[in-house]
């Protein structure tokens, strides 16, 4: 088909939604190689535009894409911790591991890639980022907790579930998707209720919590 | 006192002592300082010896430096993780723990800037030294579970457990290091036991460990 003059093949994109075509593209890349190894021409080309307009996008070069992309896939992230404070809540924690799997899963190894960091675009900037996602994922299950003012030890077991969940989603992607998915959800949703309740021996906090999160009317 | 030419106020250092020597300081403010903000100038005024010595031990400069100061307290991580495969297997356990948490201790923040990377140094090279240490780690204790063909379960759950204690030890350094060192070992024993419990929930493999693990003999 010949492309007529008042119905082009393709519809401009809007600076937005050139910019979010770019990042796509960029963290489907990603996906496959190490930032590094990713070059400029590579994102044009897989976006099917020139060179100089993804520089214009990203007049900081690669730095800028990789830290655009980052940031993209951290908001993406963000989203899937939204769940209504409503309903018993071991569910609401299934069903946020839920959308963070889906995540996992549909970025493949560029999560690895864009998460797990060590490539030779690491800066403290790019680890900010990370580790902004992580606190966002803590304070979400504390809002959910409905502690307000946590201790340390409950903080403590908190993060450390969440880096424990982080490293499981790694090694899963390492192991060709095993076990699958859901298993996986309800294996970690065991494992917080497991490590609350050894840090519940130490913590009059935890263990009120344990109590609420077990009964049948709220857990 | 004036030196006498014959009885040096100093002694000699052989190559060894003082590559070692080097590396110590390099640790040192790697300990106060990101590892990007420490310069070679700083390197040879910690240890007393002139920049051309500095260069002469590491003409690769900074990154040079930094991946030998890495690799040195990789090593020396490593041998906190030898333990006779003797007696029962949990305090086996605590007592790689306290030589681990000692380590962490003793290096302090120098072990968040070696290990957490998220810095401008950090290369693939780096990250394949310190995931060297995490996979030591998996080996030795599954080689301590005496479980020669272990399944994806069993060394998911292993390889989290070793994540959340690299968290905790992270965290425990951010929070003024509490709670005491002791508590802290016994209680990420606890959280070995409790997640391979809920693991053994979904594979017999890990259900034969933990009775194994459990049983007044072994355990």
């Amino acid at each position: 088909m010949s492309p007529a003059a008042s119905t082009p093949a393709y519809r401009r994109l809007s600076v937005e939604e050139r910019r979010a075509q770019l990042l796509e593209s960029a963290l489907s890349l990603f996906a496959h190689r190490a930032p590094e190894e990713v070059s400029l021409d590579d994102v044009a080309e897989a976006a099917g535009v020139s060179r100089p307009l993804v520089y214009r996008y990203f007049p900081g070069g690669k730095q800028q894409l990789y830290e655009a992309a980052l940031r993209s896939a951290a908001e993406e992230l963000r989203t899937c911790f939204d769940e209504p404070h409503e309903g018993p809540l071991l569910p609401r924690l299934s069903r946020a591991l839920d959308r963070y799997l889906a995540f996992v899963d549909g970025h493949d190894a560029g999560f690895t890639a864009l998460l797990q960091g060590g490539s030779v675009v690491e800066t403290s900037r790019t680890s900010a980022i990370v580790d902004g996602v992580r606190r966002a994922a803590a304070e979400h299950i504390l809002s959910h907790l409905e502690v307000t003012e946590p201790g340390p030890r409950l903080r403590m077991t908190v993060r450390m579930w969440i880096t424990a969940v982080e490293a499981a989603s790694l090694i899963w992607l390492d192991e060709d998707k095993q076990p699958p998915l859901a298993e996986l959800r309800d294996w970690l949703v065991e494992q917080f209720v497991a490590v609350l309740s050894v840090t519940a021996n130490r913590d009059a906090q935890t263990a009120a919590l344990v109590g609420r999160l077990l009964s049948p009317a709220d857990g």
